[in-house]
C-alpha cells in the first residue's frame, strides 16, 4: 500500500530532475476570492506538467532487465511527455499510445523528447489493449498513467512541496484544490498533505462532463460514465477512477467539485491576463473552481494546483479572444 | 551614494509585499544554450513586472507630509502599475503620466490599481514637464522611474534574490543578462550580484534601436539617441541612460548587448511554447540575447531576468501566429 513515506522517497529520487515549482500569490485573485490563494504552477514543470514526477519515479525503479526491454504507456499527452523525458534521462526506450486528436503540441513534444508515438482514435479505439499488445510483443513493462503506486507517490511530491512551502510562508491552507482525471495527482497529494497538515481539507476538481470521481463518491464505489462525454479538458478525460487512486481518495478527500467548459475557458483567460501563465484546460479546473465560487474562499487560505500548460496556440488564441 | 546595503534594506521593506520569484530551468533552453540557463521570471511578480519593488521602496520612505500630498510619476506602463499598487498599499494618492499609445492592459491596470492616469503623445509631448507641472501645483513628490537611489535599491532586490537562490542551488552563474531601459534594474542588480558573486559578469541588454546605454559605454559618457527610434519594446524606450544608473553600470557591467525586434518576437514565442510564461517585448530581451547567441553560453551557467509580462492580447496573438 502506498503511503507518505513512498512520496518522501519519490521526492529524493526527483531531486535535481523535477523543478520545485514555487507557490505564487496574486493580488487580484485574492481580492476575487475574498481570502488568500496560493498557486502551485506545475505548468512551469519540466515537460510543462506534473507528469514527469510520476513517470520518472516509476522508470527509476525498474530492474535492469525491465529497463533494457523498454516501456510502453498510453496517454492523452502529458503523461506521454513525462514518460518520454524520463526515458531519455534514464536511457530507456519508450513507446506511447496517444489519441490522434491529442493537442499537436503534445504529440510533437513527445516525439521530440525521444518517445515513439503510436496514435489511435480516442472515441473508437481501445488504447489499453493496443498498449498491452505492444508490451506483450516486446516483453516491455507498462507505465500506467495513474493507477500505480510509483506513479501516485511521484505525483504526490507536488502536495509535499505545497505543504512544506505553505508552512514556510506561515500560511497553511484551509483547503487545497487539485485537478482530477484518473486520480493519480489528487490521491498522491492527499497522502502528502494530510500527513503534513491533518486539518487541511483536500478536494478533487473534475470537468462537469467527466465527473466519474464525483459520481463514484456519491455511490460509494467506482462507477463508469457514459462514452458520449466530451470536454475541453483533454488531459482529464478518464471514464472511471483508478482502483488504487479511488481507494485513497475516498478516505482522504473532503469532496469532489466540478466545473464547466465555460468556467475553464474563463480561468485560462484570467491566468493569461493576471497570472502571466499559460495554462491548459485540464490544468485550469482548480482555478476555475475558485473563480466561479464552487466553494467558500472568504477569509480562508486556499491552495490550488495548476497542473499543466500544454495547449495549442489556436485554442489558446480562440479562448483569449472571447469576451471576459 | 546607493550601495548593496540599500538593496538589503529594500529587501526587508519588500518582505511580504513583492513575491520572491523563483529561479526556473528548462530542458530545451539548456540544450539550445549548450549550458545551464537560470530564469528569473519577474512577469510573475505582483503587477506583472519588477517595478513594484522600486516604487514601493520609494513610497515607503516618504515623510508623512510628503505621503499626504500624494505622488506623481511618468511611465510607459510598468512603473505606472508599480506606483499605483504601492500607493494603494500605503494609502498614498498617485497620479501617473502615461503615453496615449501605451499597451491597453497597462493603462487599464494602472487605473484599476488605483492610479489617476493622464495621457500624452509619446513622440511629441514631454512627459517629464507635464509631470513636473502637476507635482508643482500639488506640492507632490515625484517618483522617477529609474534615476533615484530608492528606485535602484528596490529593483536591485531582483539581483539579490537571484544571487542567493543560485548559490542555494549550487549554481552561481558565470554571467547574468538584465533588460535595460533607463538602467534602474540593471544597476541595482549589478550592485547586488557583484557584492555576492564578484566573479560573475553582468550584462545589460537593450533593443537595437534604443541602444543608448551601449553607445554611452562606447563614448564613456551619457549620450542621447535619435528621436526617430522605434521598437516593439515599449517598456525600454528611453533615449538616454540615467545619471546615477549609468555611473553604477559603467563601473560594474561587463558590457551591453542589443537584440532586434525579430529576435524579441522569437523569444516571446519560445516563452509561450516552452516556458509556459507570458512575457512582454521589453521583458524578453535577455532571453532573446541567449536564443540568438549574442554571447557565449556553451558550458556556462547563464542567468536571465524576464522583467515583465504586460502585453496586449492582440500583439501576443499576432506574434504567436508567426512562423518559428
Amino acid at each position: 500500500m502506498v503511503d507518505v513515506t513512498d512520496v518522501e522517497e519519490a521526492a529524493r529520487r526527483l531531486d535535481g530532475v523535477s523543478v520545485r515549482t514555487p507557490l505564487l500569490q496574486n493580488f487580484e485573485l485574492d481580492q476575487m476570492a475574498g481570502g488568500k490563494v496560493l498557486i502551485k504552477p506545475e505548468c512551469l514543470q519540466v515537460t510543462g506538467s506534473f507528469k514527469i514526477r510520476g513517470a520518472y519515479n516509476r522508470l527509476r525503479q525498474l530492474t535492469a532487465e525491465q529497463a533494457s526491454n523498454g516501456v510502453v504507456a498510453w496517454s492523452s499527452g502529458n503523461h506521454a511527455q513525462g514518460v518520454a523525458a524520463a526515458g531519455s534521462m534514464l536511457g530507456i526506450r519508450t513507446t506511447i499510445v496517444m489519441p490522434s486528436d491529442a493537442p499537436k503540441a503534445k504529440l510533437e513534444n513527445t516525439k521530440r523528447l525521444g518517445g515513439e508515438v503510436i496514435t489511435y482514435d480516442r472515441y473508437t479505439g481501445d488504447r489499453e489493449s493496443i498498449a498491452r499488445q505492444i508490451a506483450a510483443e516486446r516483453n516491455a513493462a507498462l507505465v500506467p498513467s495513474y493507477d500505480h503506486e510509483h506513479i501516485i507517490a511521484g505525483q504526490g511530491t507536488v502536495g509535499l512541496e505545497l505543504a512544506e512551502d505553505a508552512n514556510s510562508l506561515g500560511m497553511p491552507p484551509d483547503q487545497v484544490l487539485i485537478p482530477c482525471g484518473g486520480g493519480g495527482l489528487s490521491s498522491g497529494c492527499a497522502l502528502a498533505i494530510k500527513s503534513r497538515l491533518p486539518d487541511t481539507r483536500v478536494y478533487a476538481v473534475e470537468p462537469a462532463d467527466f465527473d466519474d470521481t464525483a459520481r463514484s463518491f456519491q455511490c460509494g464505489e467506482r462507477v463508469r460514465i457514459d462514452d458520449s462525454a466530451r470536454s475541453i479538458c483533454d488531459s482529464l478525460q478518464t471514464s472511471t477512477p483508478g482502483a488504487l487512486t479511488f481507494d485513497i481518495n475516498r478516505h482522504l478527500l473532503s469532496g469532489v467539485l466540478t466545473v464547466t467548459d465555460a468556467e475553464v475557458r474563463s480561468a485560462i483567460r484570467f491566468a493569461f491576463r493576471n497570472l502571466k501563465l499559460v495554462v491548459e484546460p485540464g490544468g485550469a479546473v482548480a482555478l476555475a473552481a475558485v473563480l466561479s465560487g464552487k466553494l467558500d474562499t472568504k477569509g480562508k487560505t486556499t491552495a490550488i494546483v495548476l497542473s499543466g500548460g500544454n495547449i495549442d496556440l489556436e485554442l489558446f488564441a480562440e479562448i483569449q479572444a472571447e469576451p471576459k
